[in-house]
């Protein structure tokens, strides 16, 4: 279609090229996709996307996304709300809740620590975290920010700024991924699995 | 967030996982960037959506997608209104286009002829193709549906349909693709492309 069917189309194509993994060529097949599709499934699909910045508030009480004022999670009463696992982002509380292994609550920063991006402390929701914590239900913080650089750094601030309030800080175990060869680990896997080695 | 983030972005991440080439995995990838992008970006996006099926039509001569009445390629006084490209759908068009070796006009049929899906020729836009070779300014029509057995009959029923007229009615070229190596070229090609040698 290019130029000859001008703004709409070309306006379409622009923005859905600029979604993660999508390049040109795929936002233009995409792009005749929709022109083929149905009303009702395009007009779907634009009134989900307002509705996710109409709608969609952060939990009042960890910051995870939601609609109302506390999320499912921390309004679920047989959540334990003595623990709070510390997540960066929602994707990683999604993660987190399909591998099922985990009934207590989540904070999710919406960030790492980045200084050299100016991500400080506040940027992300560490205040929130620091006043749950103080409230003195919590009994242990699990630091679930990502194996990186940055995760760790984050996770370290955190506990420094969690100390004072004697609450147990724990961090996720490291080590060989389940299912994976040690042919192919690198050595910082095989370093993390040496060092956090258990009795069998 | 599955569950607890609950209806707008299972909504999104729904609709994302109905376009083609974009499984559950890559609609919750995109629902997580969109929820995390600016509002400006995403109703950008909502928007360019809304438009495609709010502002575009047809075009009342060839057919093509537009938002005027004609498109700008038959709006254009330069291109040969006596030569009439006939092709399935605007991409096809757009595929064309870009090769910038054709200077004629297009006829858009919006599908082609398949018995087996109830397609006929009222859901095409053979009418439309009939009455623009009757106008008289038409000396030759090339049909360049898709090389394909549905395509082929396509062609096949709108050569006959326009053999009263007496208009020049030809097809694309079909051979060995350019840049290809003989030795991975199947039997139909190698077959196309004996039967249509030409002189050197």
């Amino acid at each position: 279609m290019g130029t000859e069917a001008g703004g709409a189309i070309g306006r379409l194509t622009e923005a859905l090229g600029k979604l993660p993994g999508i390049g040109p060529k795929t936002a233009e097949r995409l792009t005749h996709y929709l022109l083929a599709a149905s009303r009702v499934e395009v007009f779907a699909l634009a009134d989900a996307l307002r509705a996710i910045k109409e709608n969609i508030r952060r939990c009042n009480q960890c910051c995870n996304l939601t609609e109302g004022e506390l999320c499912s999670l921390c309004a679920d009463p047989r959540r334990d709300a003595s623990v709070i696992c510390v997540v960066e982002q929602p994707r990683d509380l999604a993660a987190l809740e399909r591998s099922a292994s985990y009934r207590g609550l989540y904070h999710v920063l919406h960030g790492r620590l980045a200084p050299l991006e100016n991500v400080g402390p506040e940027q992300l929701t560490t205040s929130q975290l620091s006043r749950r914590v103080q409230g003195g239900t919590v009994k242990e913080v699990i630091m679930a920010t990502n194996p990186t650089l940055e995760g760790d750094g984050t996770a370290l601030y955190l506990s420094s700024l969690l100390a004072p309030t004697g609450v147990r800080i724990t961090r996720l175990a490291r080590g060989l991924p389940s299912g994976s060869v040690l042919e192919f680990a690198n050595s910082q896997m095989l370093a993390d699995a040496l060092e956090g080695r258990r009795a069998f």
